[in-house]
């Protein structure tokens, strides 16, 4: 089913008029919903590695077999965990392989989008088609972290907007110049999005940013220009 | 200098009138200016790990010095990294010891708040005597994540709201329970504030939240409540 109609029906029921200038974080459940992203448990063929690890994580053999394909390296195996290296380069649990919120969900899971920044890109495009106007589309998941309780929402596709604002070299207030400081935009509007979505039934699967300066609009910018290079994981 | 003061004034001054059921976020660095968190870099005497740990990340040895003062274990040391887990328990890179933005950062340092769960709850107190009304506080730091760029809004301190909402044993759409659902309120208000106060020269230090639900409310809620236990952690 096409998401980009929905979306703009759900904003005319709401008489919301969008502009080039606002953000539309949509979660990702609904953008693979759309791209019929399902796979069914049944149809698995469950490999020695995927068994082993099943066995260590106490997780359904047939979903770490689909976590494992999904991924390039399994970073940490322990009871109830599994986190991986999904092959778009996100380090998270169960390589994002998701049964919350999908229909018959003992037989089917929902993987991520195949390509989560063209996918934002193609919605970005439809929408414009349908409401004269392009907001930046952001795709959300929402990620655990290591030290700290909770999941995150985290931006796994994004076309528009900025996802990773890189201010070193500006000064601060006292004219030290900042060494370190990137903010990574994209993952803290994801952030903000997912307070309001929610996560359980409340069925509200897109938010509406206003108010985004405008030197965050970026053509070209990926979601993907957040993950932290290989070479720099100090937790492998 | 006292905050609660300059904070009221600053909203007087919008023609921001306060209600309880706001929340106020704060960042880290005006709290602890007001507490006199400052450290004399000259003042410290390096011992021969910090000397020997500086050498290996490539900082000031007495900044290292004042880190593993903060610290109660090093999590990783790496040219120009330096995290550990700050004995209230945060593990963070530099354990939060802070140059920029502070006033004769060549010679001094700003640590984190002694307690700011209690700093949150007794600015919460001294706005109430002052506005008449009492927001809930949350205190903001930026930390960095392991596999993903920038730093991110995080919840250091907080009085009167949630920081981690369980919502597990909850249902979604489909009548599936939810089993690992638990959101980190405070993290995620932090994250939207940051993007809003700015981490350059912006002079934006407090952000006011408004629409927050009912049900996040919470007298005795901690920002310490967003932290993993040791014992869960799998990234040591």
């Amino acid at each position: 089913m096409a998401l980009a109609p929905l979306i703009a029906a759900a904003l005319e029921r709401q008489a919301l008029a969008v502009r080039d200038e606002d953000v539309l974080l949509v979660c990702q459940k609904i953008v693979s919903k759309s791209e019929g992203r399902f796979v069914d448990l049944d149809a698995i063929e469950v490999s020695s590695r995927a068994r082993e690890l099943a066995s260590r994580c106490g997780k359904d053999p047939r979903l770490v077999e689909i976590i494992l394909q999904e991924s390039t390296e399994v970073v940490r195996c322990a009871p109830q965990v599994l986190i991986v290296r999904h092959r778009l380069g996100l380090v998270m649990a169960n390589a994002g392989v998701d049964q919350s919120n999908v229909p018959d969900s003992e037989s089917r899971v929902l993987l991520l989008p195949e390509d989560p920044d063209g996918s934002a890109r193609r919605l970005r495009a439809s929408l414009a088609g349908l409401l004269g106007a392009a907001p930046a589309v952001v795709i959300t998941d929402t990620f655990g972290r290591p030290w700290r309780q909770g999941v995150c929402g985290t931006a796994i596709g994004a076309a528009g907007i900025v996802t990773l604002l890189d201010r070193r070299g500006e000064y601060d207030r006292f004219g030290r110049q900042l060494k370190v400081t990137q903010t990574p935009v994209a993952d803290q509007l994801a952030c903000a999005a997912t307070l309001l979505m929610g996560e359980g039934a409340e069925g509200r699967p897109a938010v509406l940013a206003r108010g985004v300066p405008a030197a965050w609009r970026h053509e070209s910018a990926r979601a993907a220009d957040l993950l932290r290079p290989i070479a720099e994981d100090l937790f492998r």
